[in-house]
């Protein structure tokens, strides 16, 4: 068979280049804790695919590993994103199993859904750890500097006890001091990334009259229908 | 006691308000579908309080009553929403109990979570059905138009299929024609509002350096903790 894109991920890849959604690079991702729903903003960070497999995209955002989140999806390790894109008027829902990559030998690294994509990309020989320092790499030394703080959400005296923790921190090679060599390695152990591998996807366009509605479903992990919906 | 407002509903209020966020007024909102998540944009529509309670604010959204959130919230009656505010870099998130007010007589009314601003609304007197139809007339004649659809996600055969459908829908009290009646009647029985409590509020500032964040908690009923949060 051939494979080629879905349709909606090109369109997902067409609306995110119109100037009209420049900066709209954000979405929504919900989770469950303990059958209560969470959901908070992610930076959308890239997509990857299998080789060979341009029908098996992977949404990849990131988070500090020590975020609810992430034990979140441990327990339950499935998300639905909502990615608002308010130029456009388009809403691209996506959902699908998850997977975390931590560092290597981080627990949250056995917890992950039933997953095609993720499955092909381990038979492939991909190198996650590689993938998750070069992402770690390409985040400004600011947004480093953000996974050497305490753990996110625990208490503090006041906002200024911020001031006290590193501003920065160096790209991997580059750390020079021994202050920014333990900075920089409790900033990567502390890096993971965020794998949302797409089965179902519900796109609206609200910039289109009459709107329209689309529902992309993945089957047998090879292909996508397609259905026209009642916006 | 004297209540107030809880400080994070001033914030939230004045970021509303600030130029940069203009338009602004959407937020995701996350429910859970057996025992998997669920989120949607839905756009903010208002913010109602019981007489003499500015402590016990209840946030305003609406849907079609056929929609999958509503059976979602039928039998799980709990969301959260996080509310991106790009403009000024600013993201809350609120978590809570959430009511919804169909038609009389709809079955979706029975179901709710414990709410105590919801249940004070109830001893004052508050006219549920007067304010769903309040908040229906607002609408414009295009939207008022969405609820006299087939059903939200229900298949189509082609988007021009839509053309079919009623365009606008007159006011309330503005129907003369029997088509415009019936279509009326339909898109108000199918009109319902969406009410979540805040019971937990996660607020960060990302306008601000260093970030700050700061947790709000309702407790027992009458008044909200503030703690500083690492971000």
């Amino acid at each position: 068979m051939t494979s080629s894109h879905p349709r909606w991920i090109n369109a997902l890849t067409k609306a995110l280049s119109l100037p009209e959604n420049k900066g709209q690079n954000v979405f929504q991702i919900a989770t469950v804790e303990n059958g209560t729903p969470r959901v908070r903003t992610q930076v959308h960070r890239d997509i990857i695919y299998p080789e060979g497999c341009p029908h098996l995209p992977v949404i990849l955002t990131t988070t500090d590993v020590r975020t609810p989140k992430v034990s979140q999806l441990t327990a339950t390790p499935r998300a639905e994103l909502a990615w608002w894109m308010q130029g456009s008027q388009d809403q691209f829902r996506i959902a699908g199993p998850v997977r975390i990559v931590p560092r290597p030998g981080h627990p949250a690294a056995n917890a992950e859904g039933a997953s095609a994509a993720l499955k092909r990309l381990d038979e492939q020989g991909f190198d996650w750890e590689a993938k998750r320092r070069a992402v770690f790499d390409v985040m400004s030394s600011h947004m480093k500097a953000s996974w050497c703080r305490p753990p996110p959400g625990s208490a503090m005296e006041s906002y200024e006890d911020a001031k006290k923790w590193p501003a920065t921190v160096p790209r991997l090679g580059e750390a020079v001091s021994e202050e920014d060599k333990k900075n920089q390695e409790q900033a990567l152990g502390n890096f993971a990334l965020v794998l949302l591998e797409p089965e179902e996807v519900d796109w609206v366009q609200l910039g289109v009259l009459p709107n329209q509605r689309t529902r992309f479903v993945r089957r047998d992990d090879e292909s996508w229908t397609e259905e026209i919906i009642v916006p």
